[in-house]
């Protein structure tokens, strides 16, 4: 089957919507997915943002957020405006590298969108992601004890780098194997149909 | 019939799109749309940038170019990158204003996007201007006077104004009667269906 880089930000609140379309979506069209975790914090440092476009420019956070509102209510998706935003997403990417090891990435990252998204709690806690992954019935110490080792750690900095070398600067985005950037949950659909072609 | 506000910017490749898209999306719909030009300059200037986003942040500029590639491939409309971008909209978007009251204005859109984006020229330039004019069969001399009278010129600086204040941060965006803002050609079918609902 054809695959399709899906690379996700989990503070993203767009990634939020694709991470919860792209299953089905890609079993329809016959695209295996692969998800690739980044952070888009470096990335937005090298544009010179400290935060998130979403907060640096009002107008456009304002947009957002209705724009969500909208979606969802469409998707039949929960949304509650976090209390911060973004969220330090570093420990739910970390955790989901192994977990996608495992197999249990897909499961972890819906929970971790749920958890911030739907429930108002902050990913960025270990507190959050430590019940998140006994809810998965894992051994929170031993992952998290994987997770922050150096060499996971220096994997994440590695995936986030090849985002940036693949001209990847916001999230969602999907990467074709001949070579193609789609950027945003809007062009999931385009995508998968690319990928397919 | 319910109304969608269009707000167009001349020098902006998606609203070349959504402006190529509109009218027989929304026939279809039942919705009447009134066009609006704006400028994004001061609203970009209020953001602290000099230039289009597409050229201050240059991964985001390759990505705009190749997606407009795709996407005028999808829809069958010509695209060539003009030399320089983005290009002095003033003009344009004060004779729109003209062509909008007397009965002409979407035929001359089509024109302005025409020649900015798939014939190489220069919608600065009066002498494109002057020339869109004639083929539409306008007396140039005495629309580009009325055009440039400060009466029209304080006109667009207020629909521009008017933008800022429904909260528009980009072109194309579209409101409704209602009070929703709409933002990117990805969203016009959406605008419609709201307008419709």
């Amino acid at each position: 089957m054809p695959t399709l880089d899906f690379w996700l930000e989990y503070a993203s609140t767009y990634s939020y919507l694709a991470a919860a379309r792209i299953g089905p979506l890609a079993r329809e069209a016959g695209v295996t997915v692969r998800w690739r975790p980044f952070l888009l914090g470096p990335i937005f440092q090298a544009h010179g943002w400290n935060s998130s476009p979403f907060n640096i420019y009002p107008a456009k956070g304002r947009y957002m957020w209705r724009d969500m509102e909208r979606l969802c209510a469409s998707l039949d998706l929960p949304l509650t405006r976090p209390a911060r935003f973004p969220q330090n997403s570093i420990l739910a990417a970390r955790v989901a590298l192994i977990g996608f090891d495992e197999g249990w990435g897909e499961d972890f990252s819906h929970a971790v969108y749920s958890a911030e998204f739907a429930e108002s709690r902050d990913i960025g806690e270990t507190g959050t992601i430590t019940e998140i992954l006994g809810t998965l019935g894992r051994d929170a110490g031993h992952v998290l004890e994987q997770a922050q080792a150096a060499e996971n750690k220096a994997r994440l900095r590695g995936q986030t780098e090849e985002a940036q070398r693949l001209g990847i600067f916001g999230a969602p985005s999907f990467t074709t194997a001949d070579g193609e950037l789609f950027w945003g949950n809007d062009r999931l659909e385009t995508a998968l149909a690319w990928t397919d072609k």
